[in-house]
């Protein structure tokens, strides 16, 4: 399917309204990412109650600044591709799953891009961590979609961060023998995604697109999505086999390694950590973090 | 909080309507799961575009037969609490966890009363099963609740089938090494419930409820909800830390012993199979099964 956009962001422009656009890129590899007022960016207003479906007006206004492009009302649920990546798998301490590993977050994990995620006290244990992960977006329903078929029901993509509680997640001792993955993983704002939608014609080959986190300045994640143990199309078609993926949902493909649980030692989220997850022709997700 | 109605159906009426309403009971005792044309039983009108607010009408028309209280677009997401019955933990062959063990089901699982299952091509392994379990519905937005407070949310409870593949939910084959609840327990269909949800002021102790499932006429799963290892109020007011958990949203407090795979040998879901999951106060959930 086809929308009507090439990006899709959601801001609050210079009036105060907030408002979604198509941003006219002061040039041609400009980074939304890096969005300030200062930028004097301007987008093209964007209008309807179907957000894949609404049309661009002529309306130019001036972005003060971003939000992410959904909030948890746009988004029925995401999926999460767990285990996708070779190297996350080893630093995992893992093999390889023969079919994808999935888990959900539920919407209100959905977090604007530019605001901080915000940890709260049941994990606030110095294991929270970030997954910079690319993510795919339904434009309609999808249902037994094969793989052949499978980039028809989607829209756009989008840069997400797959906030985690790795206590929570993996020790014993909060979770007994079964990894808690939906629960440490389903926080309010453990999902922000940014900074914009970027409609499917745009990516021609979702499989081959670098990746890169930065955290405080200091590269953790760098690899490309030609490494994804399984790829958007055979994700997408294997969710759906007897499954609605409803219009909205959100799959998160799985993060490469190079998490903060992976490092030797561990250097895991603390306030004011500031999280950048860059993927190229998308732009920048940028997050700080909070404590409350 | 209190909701206008004490039972609510959803129902097919003889004129052709689907409708909610509340049921006139034709005695005090009577088991609304076993309502059919035949019983000419009658309900007030329900209406109003909130559940949990709408009013009961004078109006009263004729049930043809039941539908499931809820559809997919009336509930955000379902949380399910696994490994939450001593017995069910000993068939599992697991120990106790030591904090809720909880994963998710999406919306398109919710499915009506008396309606069959249908187990789709990728789970019809003959590892289909069943799980009866009594279901809490949040009737208004609920975060970081204690657990004194937490009833205070609930606006009703709902007798419910967390319908699981144990092929993809545990073989090593199908799952790796880590088991796949989310994905094992999220088709479509694999969450009916029914036959009403009964209002809280109806249910003092939601922890004291006789439990017990039917499947082909054999007796397989009767417990009592006082035999949760953890109980209604401590999971709602865990699963509400850090996380809003919607209004509408459901949890499924864990299923006793009994389950097809506990048994020996184990006992799977075929075509036409039959399952009642009875739970006191409340009424019998009844579907059937079909491979599709």
């Amino acid at each position: 399917m086809e929308v009507p956009w090439e990006r899709l962001i959601r801001f609050v422009a210079t009036d105060g309204r907030v408002l979604h656009g198509e941003p006219i890129l002061p040039a041609p590899d400009f980074d939304l990412g890096f969005t300030t007022s200062a930028t004097n960016l301007k987008a093209k207003i964007v209008e309807g109650d179907d957000l894949y479906s609404a049309a661009v007006c002529e309306d130019i206004v001036t972005v003060d600044r971003l939000l992410g492009p959904l909030t948890p009302k746009d988004v029925p649920t995401l999926r999460c591709v767990g285990l996708n990546y070779a190297k996350h798998i080893r630093e995992a301490g893992r093999s390889p799953p023969p079919f994808p590993f999935i888990f959900f977050k539920p919407s209100p994990t959905v977090h604007d891009h530019d605001a901080p995620v915000v940890i709260p006290k049941i994990c606030q244990d110095d294991q929270a961590d970030y997954e910079g992960e690319l993510c795919i977006i339904l434009g309609k329903d999808a249902k037994d979609v094969s793989e052949a078929e499978a980039l028809d029901y989607v829209a756009a993509y989008v840069v997400g961060n797959d906030i985690s509680s790795r206590k929570l997640q993996r020790d014993p001792a909060y979770a007994g023998k079964i990894p808690q993955w939906g629960f440490s993983k389903g926080f309010d704002t453990f999902a922000p995604m940014g900074p914009c939608l970027i409609a499917k014609r745009l990516i021609p080959d979702p499989d081959a697109l670098q990746l890169t986190t930065t955290v405080d300045g200091e590269r953790r994640q760098y690899e490309s999505t030609s490494d994804l143990l399984f790829g958007c199309r055979y994700i997408l078609s294997y969710l759906s086999q007897g499954t609605t993926l409803e219009k909205g949902s959100v799959i998160m493909t799985g993060t490469p390694g190079g998490v903060g649980a992976g490092l030797n030692p561990p250097k895991y989220l603390v306030p004011d950590t500031q999280m950048n997850v860059h993927i190229e022709k998308i732009g920048t997700l940028r997050n700080s973090v909070v404590f409350a």
